[in-house]
């Protein structure tokens, strides 16, 4: 099977072998990253653009490490200080980062549904940096990336994410992906943090009401940022509470299964969601989540980018 | 005839031939961008600083794109957050760059003047990204660059220039490389909004009250940028106001020559000086201004900077 | 001599030998600067990212060039406005860029100590670009490559720090490595910005209360910036006050010997500490230190990476 999205809007549009196709490009990259290689040059001369509405040291950081490793020139822009505040349409700004001759746009943007908008009226290949509450693809390709590396495999893992639901990206483009790689998926969080309709997101998922049912027997527990500002208005008294309830601590992860893997898309809030001990402990994999970030999006540049050329060529 | 200049401060100090050598340029690096072969190493391992005492999201990325092509490292500073606001001077500023051994420095700065003071006390090549309400010449030498690639000619054409031409660096700049150019330049805005004596312009510049008037035999229709801020204190009440008496739509644009392109220096208000209809029509060249951008801004750059390099190989 | 370190923490964990070795390596880079090869490879494919908790547009950007020159991807991050303000520690940070396989980072930060911290929980090599009141150890290095180069050795010189002392990471630095290196220090300023023990600082260290005797027969004056915040809370009415007790005009350096070079870390405030005349007068040697900073730092950037790498081949 050959790669032929010419963008990455979401894990929604990929099939089970679209994403192999990025797990298994992105393993070059990560040997190569480990092996001291750290430069390719089949990006050079092309120009990929970082377009945040919403700040994002470490998203931002880790495309542009990718697409700096692909030998390509990254521009980055924050547009809350830019001619947005003067009024200019998303699609006004996409279509004069076009018309630079940019290779690829990513695009983080508080509205759901933004990146897939512009990708209908542009020609420049756009990347899903997380849009709204709706899908962060990069993140969930990172995340199975890490879980395929730790585990040997995606299918049949139990995949427990807990925390705000509701209002993750990145638990939704997780659920999302497992589902289609043959995972077992476990949702948890306080009620009001949880979607109303779970199994929407899958036919393998699950919505549990204590953490620690959700992960009897889980291989991977994946904990969520919590917003705290989400909590004031939420049944939760407080973090403290929250920390009590629905927070990671060696107790609570003794339920998973002894090899239980931790992951967390950062940044973490140490104490609340996750306790220091388990971040820091043997079975975190939150850095590794971090090293493959760089790998899987040098694969999905890579790719978009090509695919991008071939529908010119055709055309 | 030889280009010259180490500076570009503004079309004000470029006769003909220079324009013309800009232009010429130009062509080069935007036939070698549309075929693909989209990496120079002309500036390689050279210092390209913007320095922007403004924010510009879109000229500092064109910048930006422009030297990394041409094979240059590009710095980014944004001054409103910077040690302006310990109290440097713009000279001192300028003199560290320089001290950097900075090649060129892109200077946007609000004070009118700005990059020709610097300029006199500095060997680095500084070209002039917008001063005030004086000058913005990449955008004039942009501006004619898709003038002429879509006419054909610069010299005879008729150039309608319409909005707060008064606090304008765009039509100033455009009007003075016009003129030299041989086109007919005419100037439209509110009363309050158009300079006392558009004929300091040049001569060949003539200014009307109504837009109708001013576009009747245009080829080309430059639309300004409003600032609504500006139209707070001026004589008309509301951008709707000025959408009805100086906005350009299919009605309005119905008076310039059937085939006149329609210009903007972006980014557009859509619904208050242009109707989005028109915007993005098929008499819109606005993306090819973006595009040109680029490719005249390493005409520019390259040329500075070899400039420069002979000046001091004569020294 | 070899060196060994893998990070630049501060010149006092620096020997005498470690510090020449900077010096001597930062001339080479001067001589490639001067003499139009201004890039080399040594660090292509590494990358470096500035961590900057504190803005600093002078010491970011001669950063930024030391290592693109070396041939280097820089990334900047400027953390006032990062996951820092989502609440995530100083370390989860460090260790994120370590997870993205970070050669270096530049990092600047406003709590003393802040450096030494991170380097003794991640691999990435750190390189302190200011912590506090504590160190700047680029800036001294700077400095001393300025003074040697202008005065043919460090030795046996007479150099007055003089302004917030008590306040200056880089008093600090360079009375630490002044001392190193044979030089006599001589600190001077108002009684509520001296450290009250400045003989910690180094045996050759001594304090005084004007400037004009702290300033006989000088060979090196170094200026502080004074920060103007401080002097409302000082002893000090005002900055008219301080200028004419201990700001540097041409009277008071007359006090130095004829040939004494004036030296200021940057930003200046003309008229404050320094008075513009001696700023821009023969004896002024500003600029100088600028360019020297590019120079020092491609060696230190080149040293600390070289050092991590022999590191891990021997791990």
């Amino acid at each position: 099977m050959a790669w032929t999205h010419r963008h990455l809007l979401g894990i929604a549009e990929l099939s089970r072998d679209d994403i192999l196709h990025v797990l298994d490009g992105a393993e070059r990259w990560f040997d190569m990253e480990r092996g001291d290689a750290t430069h390719a040059r089949v990006l050079h001369g092309r120009t990929i653009v970082n377009v945040f509405f919403e700040s994002s040291t470490r998203t931002r950081t880790s495309f542009e490490v990718a697409g700096k490793r692909l030998g390509a020139d990254v521009v980055n822009i924050a547009l809350q200080t830019s001619s947005v505040t003067k009024g200019e349409t998303l699609l006004d700004t996409v279509r004069n980062l076009e018309a630079l001759r940019a290779d690829a746009l990513v695009l983080r943007h508080a509205a759901s549904g933004a990146p897939h908008f512009v990708a209908s009226a542009t020609r420049t290949s756009i990347v899903n940096a997380g849009d709204g509450a709706h899908e962060h693809p990069t993140q969930a390709l990172l995340d199975a990336f890490t879980m395929r590396r730790s585990k040997g495999r995606i299918d049949g893992l139990v995949v427990t994410i807990c925390g705000d639901v509701l209002h993750s990206r990145v638990a939704r483009s997780n659920a999302l992906l497992l589902g289609a790689l043959g995972a077992e998926v476990r949702l948890c969080g306080p009620r009001t943090l949880m979607p109303r309709h779970p199994e929407a997101l899958g036919p393998t998922v699950k919505a549990f009401e204590r953490i620690e049912q959700a992960l009897d027997g889980a291989d991977v527990v994946m904990m969520l940022r919590i917003q705290t500002e989400r909590l004031a208005g939420a049944t939760i008294a407080s973090t403290r509470e929250y920390a009590r309830t629905f927070g990671l601590n060696t107790r609570v992860l003794a339920h998973a299964k002894p090899d239980a893997i931790v992951m967390h898309p950062g940044p973490i809030n140490r104490g609340v969601e996750i306790d220091p001990r388990v971040a820091d402990g043997e079975q975190s994999v939150i850095l590794d989540q971090v090293e493959a970030g760089v790998a899987v999006r040098m694969a999905v540049l890579e790719r978009v980018i090509t695919a991008a050329d071939a529908e010119r060529a055709r055309a």
